[in-house]
């Protein structure tokens, strides 16, 4: 099932090439009061709002997926994680640049010792809005990823068992202004997490380390690869996480990015697509 | 006014040594549904509150703050932001340490140039829960900071107006895992965030660069020193936070720790003050 948000405040099912409004399913949702839970609303009730979501398509108007703004298909997630150099040609691009006598070992230990960074949700946005760039006197780059939406809490979790605990997939783009601040500073600039177009339910990528996806830039093909030369995999991304902190329902994982990355300016198109989710494209301004 | 939460459902005044309970008043705040804002719904309707809260005061049930265990003041905060290495003394460690060649100037470049990081929000609790050390084979360092809890979105504000955007004050610790990972995952482990006792709202603390405050390990000062020795002051951190991301009403930022910081273990008491805060305890498991 693949599951969009659209025109802000409108759920649907995107079948073939139209998206069908569901959302009056989310009459199943329930009233909430402060205390806010620390979950996302819709991912936590996946389970009933599937069975909602095929009722509600049954009458629900249908319109062309090209017609519509997708918004984040997480509204309300709890933190944004994700992995720094995670690919085994970006790897080669940096061990190449390094002393020479670092071996292999030393190269591949790299994410294992940095870890992951956080991302802050006030940076999310779905491809409906532009990327809008911060510096213009410093360099901006492109990064697209996989994306991974956790849909049960998640503590300490094997990555033999933590594909159960993953509720689908999405195209993430994890923008970056460079310098020499933290990744969890530059990286969480207004704008500069795009997610989208659209959730596929983890049933329909029961594999997620044999998708191949593509960027461009006006046309252009920037990076182009496989979640198969992932450093770490999308098990072992969630092994490492949850073994820091708790992933929460709703909470996304950004898998890291491959060889390729490159500058934006405003006025770029980018077209970002991966197989078995789709493809979306985002204005820099 | 000092407002806290207590016992999960809970909200009070705290008035010299009681509490008052004023929970009644949040029926003010709205019924939320899905998608939910991405604000704290209590910081975000302080000013109503504040008059409710006095209303419900005047009937409300009294009893010794000692007898009560205290939640985060902050239920739902978009973001924890957190400021590296940012004391005049802790500086002047960390400058003797270095080569002898790097001026003053360099080393006052630090937290310009790393900037600030993250902390994950699920990391966050009140001084009600223990710290509970993750890794018992590393390290793990207290860190007390004042805490600034934004009260109005702030999107690239200067530090000559920043304290207008300002709710309130609280204690933070914030806690680390020493190694080679990124601060943003060894500071976001389950519980190394705790903000307590109660908010006090920024009427009462107009310059928040006067604050003296003190962290004790079972009876033992470990760390003392006084806000006005903040290399950035909390104008100047609220100018550089909200030049890279918005601040979200509830957002905390925890504004660096000075000199002193040591290593924590199972069974310790960690005692906590802040000059016209308060103070509070917490246990280490």
């Amino acid at each position: 099932m693949k599951i969009c948000r659209f025109h802000k405040d409108r759920i649907g099912l995107v079948q073939d090439d139209e998206v069908v409004d569901v959302t009056s399913a989310l009459d199943l949702l329930p009233q909430l009061r402060y205390p806010l839970p620390r979950h996302d609303p819709l991912i936590a009730h996946l389970d009933q709002l599937k069975e909602a979501f095929l009722v509600a398509a049954r009458t629900g108007e249908r319109r062309p997926v090209r017609e519509l703004a997708f918004d984040s298909p997480v509204a309300n997630p709890g933190k944004l994680v994700a992995a720094p150099v995670n690919y085994v040609k970006h790897l080669e691009e940096a061990r190449a640049q390094k002393d020479l006598h670092q071996g292999n070992a030393a190269q591949v230990r790299v994410i294992h010792e940095t870890g992951l960074f956080l991302k802050a949700t006030s940076s999310l946005i779905g491809p409906s809005e532009p990327v809008t760039l911060r510096f213009p006197d410093r360099r901006s780059d492109h990064e697209i990823e996989l994306a991974v939406i956790i849909g049960k809490r998640a503590d300490r979790v094997s990555a033999e068992r933590a594909l159960e605990y993953v509720a689908g997939y999405a195209i993430g783009l994890d923008m970056t202004v460079r310098g020499a601040e933290e990744r969890s500073m530059r990286k969480s600039i207004d704008s500069y997490s795009v997610l989208g177009p659209w959730l596929v339910t983890a049933d329909e990528i029961t594999d997620p380390s044999q998708l191949d996806f593509e960027l461009k830039v006006d046309g252009v093909t920037r990076q182009k690869a496989n979640t198969r030369d992932l450093v770490l995999s999308v098990p072992e991304l969630i092994e490492m996480a949850s073994r820091f902190y708790t992933l929460e329902v709703g909470d996304v994982i950004f898998t890291g990015t491959p060889e390729g990355v490159g500058q934006i300016e405003p006025g770029n198109k980018i077209h970002a697509w991966i197989d078995r989710i789709g493809s979306m494209e985002i204005d820099v301004t």
